[in-house]
């Protein structure tokens, strides 16, 4: 299996953007690709659901002409909000087999263009068709999640907020960040309610953007040494837990074992928040604390930006924002930053960093651990 | 890189189907895994569009929690009517690489639930945006290639309608074909005006269907030999040529080169016979034909089933039917039964087979080259 390395990366300011998602791409590579010839064995595009919420099928093929690469090969990724990392996996396979040599994998999505309600209507169907016809929403299901985590480890309403308030803090820091200011426990609390106990503030946002990773055979500064992959049950109810989540578990397993590497090696990581909740639940599913221990960890700052294991420097899915098909390259652009010393004020010290993405409702979980080199 | 084979392969009948999606997708997962254990390192799902032909998102979990195979890594793969060819392509990379040693590849749609009208005009988002907001549908555009093939090779309307004759014949002699019935170049030349001069009979159809196909590193007798991928401009009005597409050449001669064949070593191909035209256009570009000489060879049944070169055995889009995710893997099922000896009434003589798999308007396009071993 030939190594595989990540030479440039690049990505849009996330957030309700004006331009075409295609046009959205082209920043995003042109960000990357400064240094290189614009010449790629192929593209791989990750997007969750261009169809619907930009109203164009046959993207692939839409990006490869955007970017006035002719003739290079490309394929679209759907992995729901895993569809980025799920990109950069297919990529990876591509060069690791030989068969590739320099690959561009772009992923974005645009959620703003169409009516929240009708955005969030497309994100349900997400889920398992039958809990969806009984009112379910990603939202309810993290709030399910949430009220079990409370009455299971005691966590508090005003506990939860301050996973919020970090990665607020630290989107502060992040200029591609959506959102750019400080928030306190009590915004959080006062902040209008989605589905008890979940506030606005506990919610990644509708947002737009897009990111470009370049991945090449030849030997860079940063080399992808594991991703892990698995899946679960799609409908919450059959779950082994409410509170741990297997999809990320076996996903870590694998991914450990493919880098040989175990969680306590990891230096800092990008996990997906897209709730609160899951602030706490992933780094323990991760193996980074035991479960229930998630909550102390966030309280005592160990995963604050100065901490023992920084979580999320860019401001994770709350503060960077989450638009969907692009989250998991986003987490490898920060992390790949972050092990050049690239990260500006929100620069961590690190030389092996992890990125976790989830797509649905926490059932189809990809992990790719990066290491200097 | 570690060299790919095919186990086993299996398909539904396609047509007008009352199952679900996934439903389909088992039928044939069930139908190509009966001798194995339903373990796999990963499964690779093509579809076009299951968020709007049948309203799911999260396609790749909803496909793994269908079958049981949870924690089993799942993505989907979207390369609009060139899905399941570029499944096909994204599994061959898993296991060439070493990472999986044996992976499942599905590829279906299900097209029929909704009404034509509205089922066409999903597929018409694969057009050009520009082009699409002129009134282009899929059937205009190929018409304009049919137009200008007969200004400047002569082709008569009699003549186009044998490409149709057939594949329907061929048809008749694959029971997983969508119609099993003779027609005669009357038929066409009476059937429904569609977009002059094309017809009814010119057109591939609506279709339901899947197929599945079992890739492996160990040693089975049949071999993926080479894969070539290539895309052209989106918008049709920009290409070289609207008598020879460049996205069909260029992934062709990727593929040779790959396999280390030539256009003369092909014992038998599945061509992307969308529109009767097609059927004539793409041999020529596969290079077993000059240009303007695609019309000779149907015309004197050199690529009929006792001819020198069969195209189409199984019928191709026209006659085994259309679903666009699953006609990529579809063509892969019948060149493994042709190469196996396994396809009773319409077998042919064969040791290397190929494969042509168009996604968009010919903008985005598959070749694989499969040989006996």
């Amino acid at each position: 299996m030939a190594k595989v390395y990540i030479s440039d990366v690049g990505m849009t300011k996330f957030g309700r953007r004006k331009e075409s998602l295609q046009t959205l791409m082209y920043e995003a590579y042109a960000h990357a690709a400064t240094a290189q010839q614009p010449e790629f064995d192929a593209i791989f595009v990750g997007c969750m659901n261009p169809d619907e919420f930009v109203g164009d099928s046959n993207f692939a093929t839409l990006i490869v002409d955007h970017l006035g690469l002719y003739q290079t090969p490309s394929v679209r990724i759907d992995n729901a909000p895993a569809s980025g990392s799920a990109a950069l996996e297919q990529a990876f396979f591509s060069v690791a087999s030989g068969h590739y040599e320099k690959v561009l994998v772009l992923a974005g999505e645009k959620m703003s263009g169409l009516l929240t309600s009708i955005a969030t209507r497309i994100l349900s169907k997400l889920i398992d068709k039958y809990e969806r016809n009984t009112g379910a929403t990603m939202p309810a299901l993290a709030a399910l999640v949430t009220r079990r985590y409370m009455h299971d480890y005691g966590l508090s309403r005003e506990e939860l907020a301050l996973a919020a308030v970090k990665n607020h803090h630290n989107g502060t820091l992040n200029p591609y960040a959506q959102f750019q200011k400080e928030i306190t426990v009590e915004d959080v609390l006062k902040s209008k309610m989605i589905a008890d106990p979940l506030r606005l503030y506990d919610c990644a946002s509708i947002s737009d953007g897009a990111c470009a990773v370049i991945l090449t055979s030849s030997k860079t500064d940063v080399k992808v040494t594991g991703i892990g992959h698995a899946t679960d049950f799609l409908s919450l109810q059959y779950r082994d837990s409410l509170t741990s989540f297997n999809a990320t578990k076996v996903a870590a397993k694998r991914a450990y074992e493919r880098a040989h590497r175990q969680p306590k090696d990891i230096d800092v990581a990008e996990v997906h928040d897209a709730f609160t909740i899951l602030e706490i639940v992933n780094p323990e599913d991760l193996g980074f604390f035991k479960p229930g221990e998630g909550v102390a960890a966030l309280i005592n700052g160990k995963t604050g930006l100065s901490g023992e294991l920084p979580i999320n420097p860019s401001g994770g899915l709350k503060a960077r924002g989450h638009p969907v098909g692009a989250t998991g390259l986003a987490q490898i652009c920060e992390i790949v930053w972050q092990l050049r010393g690239e990260a500006g004020k929100r620069q961590v010290s690190a030389n092996i960093g992890l990125c976790h993405n989830i797509g649905g409702f926490v059932n189809n979980n990809i992990v790719t651990i990066l290491e200097s080199c």
